[in-house]
């Protein structure tokens, strides 16, 4: 038998514990081992919930019982979740986690620590909630130099743009219906402002290039300023605006950014709606994949949690190389990164003065038209480097949007 | 250093071996040692190829050799890749295949002995060429009740129906260009009649239940009946055709099937286009997951056999449990297995008799028009005993053809 302590009881920490009961007997079987639920941190009670019985206030209970071998940690934030794992993994026992926060911040260094100690710091759940991605990464896309991974990361901000294209309708009235129904946060910044999907590729660019990748070096855009008509245009053009976060390696330099981004038909992400994620990644001999699932949610999340804890059952007392080092890596600058945009700006019925300043900012641009708008003009440029981009638009006046363009 | 030996040097062996020149830095340090190919085996010579070096005519070299860790057998087909790979295990090699039609036929047992002698028996791209399913399966989704897997698990008939449905061509014409451009075989039967698909479906399934799934034991449907005008209904619907290897599991029976179906536009594979495959999952907990990727060719066949490579050398000594018993899954009974059906029929210009006739044999159903199609009377049953529609079609005459639907 296995003895785990859940550190939470939150949505995904009562998930664990109910994918646990559930499955019980795959789970078992899987790992080889019966997974029994010891602990469950939290410093609320549940006096109507069975969990009252094994819940604990003092996370030191855990620490000090010499039965509990692994913790799943899905308190989220930086603290105490940080503390709580480094004081876990210095006491011989391995972690689990959903925590983006913290594995965006301080991976490496868990890592170091669990590798040192032949333990195991698992992460699946951080990106992509049920999506095997962490681990296909890290165990399966070994023969490939990875150049791209590409993922709409964040369900809420999904959902959002998949209600925007398909009613027709404003950002904010989708926003509060997404309140209403739970699909975003009273307080919906981390998501809307891409925040969210910024830590998560920011895990995975550290995962594609072996070193860590400081989410604040991330250029992060959200999706506050797209508006219906945007989609108009995207609609016109067989295409859709998804908010993605994307690394490219170019030259041995990876350039990486969150915002949103107009795809065409046949881009693999295309089919990614409503509260589903999905993650693209490009190899160089194995071309393109891409994982679909659902990116959030109590059950899916916790499957991916107790995935892990399978996962370090069957590693007891052996480390999965992880190759993450705390070396930083330097991304390249966002300005030199190479990108297509979109633009829609007031058409001021002085078409061949207004197309000369395009011409001349942009060069050869390809004008696009949508049904039903009208005193616009708007084209899409060829790729142009960021900083380039920035310079050059302040030629032009009455811009009055910007998206960029991957096809 | 790991010394590999390579058996066949067809697409996928010297893929394998293009793979590992390539990108030889990343492998290493993913593997944690240096990866060498010592030798490789075939029955003809490549004068001019600096793989000549490295040759060998004779297994027992490679065999008797103790240098060799890890053998990658890719010669395709049972005899003798089975001897081959029970010889490589009992000598202490694990082994890394593509070999579907033997991981079908003897995975259990080629497991078991792996496991018996601390060894590993991978087979990441028997399946899916480029896309991790296997591994995913197996260490991934793990904390689950796996109640559905359902794949577009064949390149050359996913790229003909896409021809078929995109150009309205007709099969024959079809596969005569795949064939002009190397898609498809000279002798396409495996592939157009659903045999290959077959053997994926049944290691996935073998995988998903953890007990032997007999292919011989899968009904199986090619597409040479599929003709321009069933796609015009599927494009009347917003659905598509694709042929689907899938087994779903009902009442803990898995029912598996290999057959064309029609399916809607929210299915996660609709976006599965030309020489792609996808395969979808359900979980219990976990919902819907998808993979997408390059299901075969050369490089992405040799990446997925390479990443296993790296498996095994991180594993060494280590077996990494699979859970596949030898002990034979009794499926349910095809006709048991419960399906929708999409019908046509002649239109005889008798509509109420021959509606009759359609109620009394099938109940309510949902009648379809497709534009440019006329004299004919097409229709969607409920979903229907397999046994029973094969009983209830007899009671109509004119019948042009069926496809199940699944939306």
């Amino acid at each position: 038998m296995v003895n785990i302590a859940v550190l939470g009881y939150g949505t995904v920490g009562s998930g664990v514990v109910e994918v646990i009961n559930t499955n019980h007997d795959n789970i078992n079987k899987r790992a080889g081992k019966e997974i029994n639920v010891k602990y469950v941190l939290d410093i609320r009670d549940f006096e109507d919930d069975p969990v009252q019985k094994i819940l604990v206030h003092d996370f030191d209970v855990i620490l000090k019982d010499p039965e509990v071998d692994i913790i799943v940690e899905v308190m989220g934030g930086v603290d105490p979740a940080y503390t709580f794992t480094k004081q876990a993994l210095e006491a011989g026992k391995s972690v689990c986690t959903s925590n983006k926060e913290l594995v965006a911040k301080h991976g490496a260094e868990l890592l170091a620590l669990a590798k040192k100690n032949k333990l195991n710091y698992l992460f699946e759940a951080s990106v992509g909630g049920g999506i095997p991605i962490i681990r296909p990464l890290n165990s399966s896309l070994t023969a490939d130099d990875i150049t791209e991974i590409t993922g709409i990361l964040n369900g809420t901000t999904n959902y959002i743009l998949t209600e925007m294209e398909s009613k027709g309708a404003a950002f904010e009235d989708v926003l509060k219906d997404a309140q209403e129904k739970g699909y975003a946060e009273r307080n919906p910044e981390a998501d809307v402002e891409g925040y969210d999907a910024c830590r998560k590729i920011a895990i995975l660019t550290s995962l594609v290039c072996g070193e860590q990748v400081d989410y604040e070096d991330i250029h992060t855009e959200g999706i506050t300023k797209l508006t219906e008509t945007d989609f108009k245009y995207a609609k016109a053009l067989n295409a859709s605006i998804k908010l993605l976060g994307t690394s490219k390696k170019i030259d041995d330099t990876f350039y990486s950014m969150v915002a949103p981004v107009m795809i065409g038909k046949n881009h693999p992400l295309i089919g990614v709606h409503g509260v589903f994620n999905g993650i693209f990644v490009h190899g160089n001999v194995l071309d393109d994949v891409m994982f679909y699932g659902r990116g959030a949610g109590k059950l899916p999340t916790a499957s991916a949690v107790v995935s892990d804890v399978v996962d370090a059952v069957k590693h007891m007392n052996t480390n999965i190389m992880t190759i993450w080092e705390e070396k930083k890596n330097r991304l390249g600058k966002f300005e030199d990164f190479k990108n297509k945009f979109f633009v829609r700006m007031r058409d001021k019925g002085l078409d061949d003065d207004q197309m000369l300043d395009i011409k001349n900012a942009f060069g050869n641009v390809l004008y696009v038209k949508a049904p039903d708008v009208q005193d616009e003009l708007a084209f899409i440029t060829e790729p142009i480097r960021e900083g380039d981009f920035v310079e050059n638009i302040k030629g032009l006046s009455d811009v009055l949007s910007v998206v960029r363009v991957d096809f």
